[in-house]
């Protein structure tokens, strides 16, 4: 048994007792009432940071829920860590679907935690994930083993949209300086499956109206002689995929980063079942992008979808009318090098350009975000997989998220440097649902291969 | 000034203060705390029918609101005409937005009633039109001119769907026997253009489910990869209709009657000016079938028109969601000799073909009904043509209507007859909304012109 498992070891309860702890304080930052928890919340993780030897922690206020940072600077000339996190909570409802109280944690033993999963709100997301960061950095300065600087910077409002950390991060530049940014608040392909997100997409939101008629209309008097705003706002939504299901908005693919073959073999490697695939979520079959796998499809490959429809009438029964409006939410996730500006931009204009004269359109761009890609040649990233490999026997494999996580586009914009996703939770880990759990496994195996990061990082950052 | 004429003039002020009498009585069938009311205008009919000089009348019970029948047999080997119309009226709501107690009647002049309009509810539909005919009726009993047998069908729940219509006619097939059913519960198509109803469109409504995933997924992590419910349900709506906006349902056009050269030549006589028309209803430009004038799009063409339309999320605001099902409300009205049994049948195996595999379809017949037509070499339409153009001085326009009134096609169904939709109501008249109202001039038109029809109808029967 090396250092670091026998020091986990000798303090396996402790750590767990002290995640307990934090967990039972309702930090929910979207709930006003719950103002002083949050800010109680940050003083434990204020506190939990000094404990672990950081030189200087403080309370950063913001115009919402404060920021904790925390630093210990061993040496300028060695390399140096900054850790996101964030102590907030979603809040737990609905409460009625718990099967014990969100704010009061128990362990229990399931079919996929077999040592146990700790159920609580925020257990996975992010108390438990960013806390083993704490007790990570507690470890390297209790065995002497801190190989370079690390800085902490762990917010109260990542559920609300981290709606001030972007002036905070504005502001600090200097004081946040770092190498690399290491953050644990994703997943894992698997409960022995290692992976790193290697990237994330970008999102351009817009809602749209067509309208026709200047008020409802008799669908026997008018019906057939006039544009239905319904019918052309299906017909606009349909031409918007082609027969292979690719986007057909002009210039929509120009910027979008193709993958190698070795990348996309590399991808292949995550183990996947297309049978189990379909029966999680109950479809009699896929569909998407021809020439390329589900996992590419909601991952690598931009995407449309409406995410509402609206228009006429909706009630019960029947009603013959030609409604007058129509509307819908359409999203649209992109990849690397596509800008969200630039696609809202020509989307707005091609669906314009795609309407009938008989209607007239509006576009309305809700928000969106830029996608994210970290190389897996980065330093970062081959640190981050060789701790993997360490800790689990086997390398970490790539995997690219589909979904968005708008700060990690800040990070690199504003502080130049890339992120690295070690995520520990699992799929199921039912994160802003009713019953949210985190592995104990997955808890241990995260203190026990972030000080390996460290390790690897600082040998090949000074090679 | 002829017999007609004369008489009319006479007794003109009687004439209008009796309608006003009876659209005082508020006989609104919806509303079971109006019974009484629609009861006292079923027996002020009957009344009204006995002083016009009806032979036998009667109050028919029904399940709901009363029948009143009325009849004048002269000579039983004279034709029987059958008039239909209703004392019925719809809910006044919104009550706020009338100018004038709904059933406080007043008379108003405007620009296209110059001679004045009476403003109540029921006003033109149908008290006002359903007085006239017994009124016409009085005027030839008084003046010795009633050629032939009559007999009167006047219901009280037409409003609510002639719930109890269908039983009663099916009874008393015999009693109704008739041969020619003439109905003034339409409108003509400008003041000084008299038009007969020739047609009317059937209906077949269904309702549409598209079910995907067995829940609602969030669009980041699965977008792509499943087929997104609304987005399927928009392509096969789409698909329903061709590049020339035609319907693309296999055989929906089988039955379809196509008009003559000389049919469509006559139907193009209408007064319509196309500019009017858009600005009418705030339109930049008209849509529909490729080779078809707005007129005929809308009458003697059949249509298919979603009604209403729903999936997702729309509420305020963003939110990525692929929803787990979108619904659609899809009306499609219909022509002569398209059964709507048949093109029900015919959409549900279509909109089942078309979709994915990725998801799956439900198709839920709402209601329909069968489009009607009267040959305008009918000697019915022939009489009534003659009758307007000794009134109007203009014959009158065959104009096929584009909504659908399944009692016609009922009454030709149960009773084996011919239906003559002679309508003196303007589409201006709001009826069904607040301020409806009638023309004076209509009102005493429709009372010198319905005896012409009885005498016309009576020579050419005989002929």
């Amino acid at each position: 048994m090396n250092t670091i498992q026998s020091y986990i070891n000798s303090h396996k309860d402790r750590f767990l007792n002290e995640l307990i702890e934090l967990l039972k304080i309702p930090s929910i930052s979207a709930d006003s009432a719950y103002k002083k928890d949050v800010l109680k919340t940050a003083e434990a993780v204020k506190s939990s940071l000094e404990k672990a030897g950081c030189d200087m922690v403080e309370l950063c206020t913001t115009d919402g829920h404060p920021i904790v940072y925390g630093e210990k600077i061993i040496d300028p000339k060695l390399p140096t860590v900054l850790v996101y996190g964030h102590y907030d909570v979603q809040p737990p409802d609905p409460i009625n679907l718990w099967d014990s109280p969100p704010f009061e944690p128990v362990i229990k033993k399931t079919e996929l935690h077999p040592d146990g999963a700790i159920y609580a709100r925020g257990a996975c997301d992010d108390k438990g994930q960013m806390y083993m960061h704490v007790k990570a950095m507690e470890l390297m300065t209790n065995t002497n083993t801190l190989p370079c600087n690390v800085k902490f910077m762990i917010e109260g409002e990542e559920e609300v949209g981290s709606v001030n950390l972007s002036t905070y991060v504005n502001n600090n530049r200097e004081k946040l300086k770092n190498d690399v940014i290491l953050i644990s608040d994703t997943g894992m392909i698997a409960p022995d499956v290692p992976s790193i997100t290697t990237g994330l997409r970008g999102l351009s939101y817009v809602e749209v109206e067509v309208t026709g008629p200047n008020r409802d209309l008799h669908s026997g008097l008018y019906g057939g002689a006039v544009a239905n705003p319904i019918n052309i706002l299906a017909k606009m939504i349909a031409e918007l995929h082609d027969e292979n299901n690719r986007i057909t908005i002009p210039g929509f693919y120009d910027e979008v980063q193709e993958l190698s073959k070795e990348e996309r073999a590399e991808m292949a490697k995550a183990p996947f079942n297309l049978e189990n695939y379909k029966k999680s979520i109950g479809i009699p079959d896929i569909y998407g992008e021809k020439g390329y796998t589900t996992n590419e499809r909601n991952s690598i490959r931009p995407t449309l979808d409406v995410n509402g429809i609206w228009g006429g009438y909706t009630g019960e029964g029947a009603k013959t009318v030609i409604a007058s409006k129509a509307y819908a939410k359409i999203s649209m996730r992109l990849v690397p090098n596509q800008d969200w500006h630039d696609i809202t931009e020509k989307f707005t204009k091609h669906f314009e350009s795609i309407a009938p004269d008989a209607v007239t359109i509006k576009v309305t761009p809700h928000h969106g975000g830029q996608a994210y890609v970290t190389p897996i040649d980065n330093i970062g990233y081959q640190a981050a997989s060789k701790a993997y490999e360490d800790t689990f026997g086997t390398p970490a494999i790539p995997h690219r998220g589909g979904g968005s996580i708008p700060i990690v586009s800040l990070f690199e914009q504003q502080l130049k440097s890339k992120t690295i996703l070690m995520g520990f939770g699992l799929d199921s880990d039912a994160i802003h649902s009713p019953n949210e759990h985190y592995g104990l496994r997955n808890y241990y195996k995260g203190i026990e291969t972030i000080p390996l990061f460290y390790k690897y990082f600082t040998e090949m950052f000074n090679e």
